[in-house]
């Protein structure tokens, strides 16, 4: 039975403007031809501004919806590492972000559709009510109207709630759960689905039945509004499109957030 | 003869926010306290998230007028060093900083009002067409309404003119001028006004008859419709308010340049 | 009776040359004056290279024992956050800074004594053994004979020693104490010192007794052999200087660590 | 006639290294297999400490001399934009970043060989003295031994040999000359040789007739005693192989400047 029988449609998500300066690490034109939202670096763990204005530019050109995807201060370490920076601090660097990543949005003509926090700050905020607190406050400050992408269940979609923003439960189609519902880590052997096929079929289980094979046995239970792939290993846009031609030929259509997925 | 007859009142402006992580540079409270408008650095040169809100909280706090103040990407040089980017990175770099600092401004339930270059941004958008464009199409992108400030006569508020904003002209209440207008380098003795008497003689001059005496001997042309107060040495605050003290005792209404100065 | 009978001499160290670009935050060439040690900040958390120079020479200029002080690498945090980064990425970036530091030493004539992590890095090289090692490993292969401060028993010591390098235990002269050991929390009331008297009372009673009263009651155990004092707080120089003063007029000599103290 | 004809070998260089955090721009490892000498970012344009070690570390593999290759601070700018920074800060940044580089190798046993500045830097102390000079000050005071690299004839070689470094004149392998002795600028059609029969046909006559074909007609005089290969290009280490393979079967043997070539 499927679980949204009347709505056949997902959005799939992936980061884009990880670059900086002379460097690239993923083909994005590419992979923004497969996804609906793209979640675009703001500068503080990748991205600068002009590869910001392109990377907002080549969203519009393609119908992707485009959110802000802010990082801890931490170039060198690409927003993975903690930071024991306050909720404070955390509040400050997040509006900072997003207004300006919301600049280039506007001046091309879009609008900023949701949020969702980079690497380590994903992490912490999904965990720590203060900080989760503190990305809520700043991106409710921004725009009331966005959504706000993290884990089913986190303290991050519960504070998005609670600060009337609108929570969207993420689900991965790429990385393997174990049985408690959590990613399973990349040091173990499967935490990564290397097939599309395998992907497809853990991205439908998760969409039909909220429910995914956990890589420690038996199943998870998972909940997904929006469906995360990575953008940043090799073939990572032919992957992308596989998936969505796989979905597509399930019958779904993949379309933004904020058109209803 | 008063070159603004029916308008006495002035805009005073001063640059604030320059601190950065630990680091003060002035006494920004004191400072606020005795002008109309200020331009808030952005994170480039100076300044950084938790202190861009806290320096517009103090600013909404006192009714004073907040532009944005967006320099090149310098921090240890303060922006003052020129850099060789192209019209394009400009342009790039001050909509992220515009569009940061704006946030800030929305969050905390205020409007941007201006926005003024720093250091070589501001030399350098003064004289070279294509970065005067580059600054201009940035301001325009993010806010039509937006005034620019910068030197009477320079290719910045030309292009600001011909992008649809509103043109600025600053003068400087503290720093001597050459017979050509510009201002007196730094290393030459008297370029800087030490006392505030003489900086509200050059002030009342600049406002009366747009002109002052020239450091190299006859006189100046200076149109101004903004003041610039340096914020940055020992007694700034104290010479502030001695000269907006003055500038009222001759009749002046210290107003910032949104409500018509 | 003395601890030190035979050796009534003390090293007293202080942090200087932690401003960046146009920021200042003690009055280091006075502070100078007053100590025998200094810890050099070398870019990561503070410092930049025109100020390590400068900083370097007013050292040399005293015969002040020049150590290097290498922080995490936030400079808007001033390294007081601690950051989840690997013992490898810790290792590197410590030689990267001491190496850096070590040049501006030997092009001035000098030799670098010591090595004293800053802010969060201190605290988590004492406390992790994987990260003593990391600290340890860099600085002996920068220098064999090089000291390393830290506090009695942590684990930065005993990596220093185990690496062959020498390690100094260090005690505050102007922060209390817990009867732990460690230091009193900053929002505790009577966690700093206020007065010169007070820290040459904790300072002489630490050197003498190895010992010093507790500010939850009772005494602590404090071994050191360098006695640091704050230098970013105002007054800290005079402070410094009354500090020594005090010391000398008890029958101690004030010497650097490489001269035995 | 040859030109050297009893010192027929010849040192190849080429930029490694400059990668940052998670970024990278070259095939590293496979280019190092290719040349004598290796320029290494020094983390100031490009390269962080972790990568400088495994730099490092990979260059002693291979018996691959190792100099710094210091550049602008500039990282979004990849040191490619002049910066107008007094000869006094460029000075202090040059020895920072070669200070820090050296431990490096210091720590993996090797010995600094020389150095080489980077991209917007290298232009500016080849075309001006106090750059020039202020380059050569901070060399000779960390290694008084060591060698400057840069264009025969430029005031960055006069200043090296001024200061009683080793000068040494480049050329390069993959770009076109004009008849005036410059590189040809990027943007003219040809300025980059594409094939390495190219290549070997312009270093081999360039090292026995100093001189090469000029794009513009006629010819142009290049002294060189070691020639750069650019590594940032895809194919760059297939192209450097080639090379190499080219020289040695016209009897040239491959050897790094310390050697003697």
């Amino acid at each position: 039975m499927e679980q949204n029988e009347t709505a056949r449609y997902v959005d799939l998500n992936v980061d884009v403007g990880e670059g900086f300066g002379p460097y690239r690490v993923a083909d994005d034109e590419a992979l923004l031809d497969a996804v609906s939202s793209a979640n675009v670096a703001c500068g503080f763990h990748a991205g600068d501004p002009s590869i910001m204005r392109r990377t907002v530019e080549a969203c519009l050109a393609r119908g992707v919806a485009i959110g802000a995807h802010p990082g801890l201060p931490d170039l060198p370490g690409f927003g993975r590492r903690e930071l024991d920076a306050t909720a404070s601090e955390i509040e400050d660097c997040v509006l900072y972000q997003i207004g300006a990543l919301e600049a280039f949005v506007r001046a091309a003509g879009g609008r900023l559709a949701h949020v969702k926090p980079h690497g380590a700050l994903y992490h912490m905020a999904s965990r720590r009510r203060d900080l989760a607190e503190a990305v809520a406050s700043a991106v409710r400050a921004l725009g009331p109207g966005l959504a706000v992408v993290g884990p089913a269940g986190s303290e991050l979609l519960l504070a998005a709630e609670a600060a009337g923003l609108r929570p969207v439960p993420e689900g991965f189609a790429d990385r393997a759960y174990l049985a408690d519902g959590s990613l399973a880590p990349r040091r173990l052997a499967g935490s990564v689905l290397a097939s599309p096929d395998e992907a497809l079929e853990q991205t439908l289980s998760l969409l039909r039945a909220g429910e995914v094979r956990a890589l420690d046995g038996g199943t998870a239970r998972v909940t997904a509004r929006t469906v995360c792939l990575h953008g940043d290993t090799p073939g990572a846009a032919a992957f992308a499109l596989a998936l969505r031609r796989g979905l597509e030929a399930h019958g779904y259509e993949i379309r933004p957030l904020s058109t209803g997925a």
